[in-house]
């Protein structure tokens, strides 16, 4: 088999390994295809070198067969079709609230273990989501950022009929307004990126450029006045920060789904005036994966449009590289096994 | 009538008055009590001399009796006797949400409009609500602040048994502080001032000083580490800010009750990180008064030690020169007719 191992550095080495040992509890997962996450872009870029432990094979964004069953598991069979959702949760600490999935001691397998950018992976069987048969593998390895959006969106308590901005056209924020509009809100998104513009155009999303126009009056004119039921703060700058307080309506909802590694500036005092709620969002729930695999497998949501590139393990260097050089792609695919 | 007049520069001015023309739907209020808020001291400061139209009366925290009533008012009689609801709002605009007690175009009665720090007041009658016999009417002066403190933990979402965590134990603070433990919660003040602290005491609400100890140690050993459930950001400074997130819990609710005049940084990745809820909350709806009223009259709340001093409406200038002069002190009240 193959693995490919983050050695720090920004580089990768591709080597032929052999499977782990199969602990009981676990299943071994022949990887279809492994997304390539703005996490792992930042792992590349050596800004969680304490975190990872070198050499390591990250990704998270898996789909693939059942391999081999370990001992313990029952509900699954060799050749199953499966998602992973990628969280292995802790001991339970009184803080987390019941929380299990942003729980204090909980570990994010790919990034605090090893990943899915090899052949054979091994993960705990409570992770894997069945796939339907219909579902191509290729959009199997969307389900992991498709859950994100689902969770933010569930957590906005979005209605029909709202009206939702979209901060930042990414990836994760393109997502979550396919996710919003196929609820029945009116979205509209803002984005800078002239490529990312063009696939909104493409998507059918109403997207505007903050920097060629002013935000504010946009969102009046696009609601009529009655500015965003809910804002998602997605692009993880500054500027979206100050935005987003100005886009919302009285009770309006913000939700924050972009990392902000540094505290920022807050526009309190319209938080008072307007009584407007900011909703922090992490990961998922198991609910959102078996949304985001409902939703994917409707065929309701163009998802073939934003995968960007299919590369195989191989070329791993390479495509880390390409990311890096077209900041505008949506979705590279790393394709495991041929 | 005796009526003061904010003047500019710290001044207010005491002359004789004719009562205003009492005008179709208002109620002319013998007032009685005249609570002196934040807000006020704020205006005495010259800080708000855009917004007030000097000389004007000032002063939002009422109670009265009837003197008489105006033309097409129903359900009313003189002699009744009511506290005000300081609120007049205006046209509807679409991004208000239909929330109209924080409305594009509300008027603050009091600081938009003139106020209650005189013998005769109109105001109209949709403001009024009735305090029972049994009440004291220097209490009906609180129903405005505590109205405040209802509508905050209204909004917070407050269960029995959850722990909350009051940042600033000024007037606000203590009142949300007492309405949150009413409601059965545990609740935690933090307040850095040694006589405010010295009352916490006096109302048996457990509180700590933050500059004197380490607030989330603290609050960790309050809850047993499962930290709060709810906190309410009362102290309007940068530090309170910082705290806020620090010491809830997973899925907490934030309360942005204080009034930042400017944005401040605020760590928005541990929103991100414990999917933590900040909810603005301003004034007060219809029932938060009418619970405020109800608390008060039930005689369960220790309020009248929240009382440091009640004076003659004449003394107006002397009051606010004290309260410059002891800020620990809690709510002053003006006797506004004898
Ligand atoms: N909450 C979670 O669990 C979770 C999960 C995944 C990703 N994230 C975070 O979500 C964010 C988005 O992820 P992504 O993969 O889509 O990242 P991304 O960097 O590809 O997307 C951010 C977008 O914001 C745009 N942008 C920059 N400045 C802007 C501005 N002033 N106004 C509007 N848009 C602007 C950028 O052009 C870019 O397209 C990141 O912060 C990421 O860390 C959070
Ligand atoms: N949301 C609303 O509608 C509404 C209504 C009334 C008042 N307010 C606001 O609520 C806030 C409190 O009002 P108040 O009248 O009680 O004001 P206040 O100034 O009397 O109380 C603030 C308290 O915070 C304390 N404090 C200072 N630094 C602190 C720290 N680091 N940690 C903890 N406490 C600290 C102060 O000692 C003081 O006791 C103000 O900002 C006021 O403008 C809001
Ligand atoms: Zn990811
Ligand atoms: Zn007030």
């Amino acid at each position: 088999m193959k693995a490919a191992y983050y050695t720090g550095n920004q580089q990768f080495e591709l080597k032929e390994a052999t499977p782990e040992t199969l602990h009981p509890g676990m299943v071994r997962l022949k990887v279809a295809y492994c997304g390539v996450c703005g996490t792992d872009v930042h792992i590349y870029h050596g800004k969680m070198d304490q975190r990872v432990r070198m050499p390591q094979v990250i990704g998270h964004e898996v789909s693939g067969e059942i391999a081999e069953i370990g001992e313990g598991v029952t509900g699954w069979k060799v050749g199953d079709r499966v998602a992973v959702r990628p969280l292995q949760p802790g001991a339970e600490d009184p803080s987390d609230n019941g929380q299990q999935h942003i729980g204090k001691n909980l570990k994010f397998i790919g990034i605090d273990t090893s990943g899915g950018m090899q052949t054979y992976w091994n993960v705990p069987a409570y992770t894997l989501h069945r796939l339907p048969e219909n579902m191509p593998l290729e959009l199997g390895a969307l389900t992991e950022p498709l859950a994100v959006a689902c969770h933010d969106v569930r957590l906005s308590r979005l209605q029909p009929g709202e009206h939702a901005v979209v901060i930042g056209g990414g990836p994760i924020g393109v997502l979550i307004a396919l996710v919003a509009r196929h609820k029945g809100a009116s979205v509209l998104i803002s984005e800078p990126n002239q490529t990312r513009l063009a696939l909104c155009q493409t998507l059918d999303l109403p997207a505007v450029n903050p920097m060629a126009t002013d935000l504010v009056n946009e969102v009046e004119a696009f609601t009529n006045g009655a500015m965003a039921d809910v804002v998602f703060e997605v692009s993880g700058v500054a500027a979206g920060v100050q935005a987003m307080t100005q886009l919302a309506r009285a009770r309006g909802r913000i939700v924050m789904v972009a990392i902000h590694s540094e505290p920022k500036p807050v526009d309190l005092f319209r938080f008072f005036w307007r009584e407007l709620q900011l909703i922090g969002t992490r990961v998922y729930e198991p609910e959102d994966f078996d949304e985001a695999i409902r939703l994917a497998a409707s065929g309701k949501l163009p998802l073939d449009q934003l995968i960007t590139q299919i590369s195989p393990l191989e070329d791993i260097q390479a495509v880390f590289e390409t990311i890096d050089n077209n900041p505008a792609g949506m979705k590279y695919l790393l394709q495991c096994t041929t």
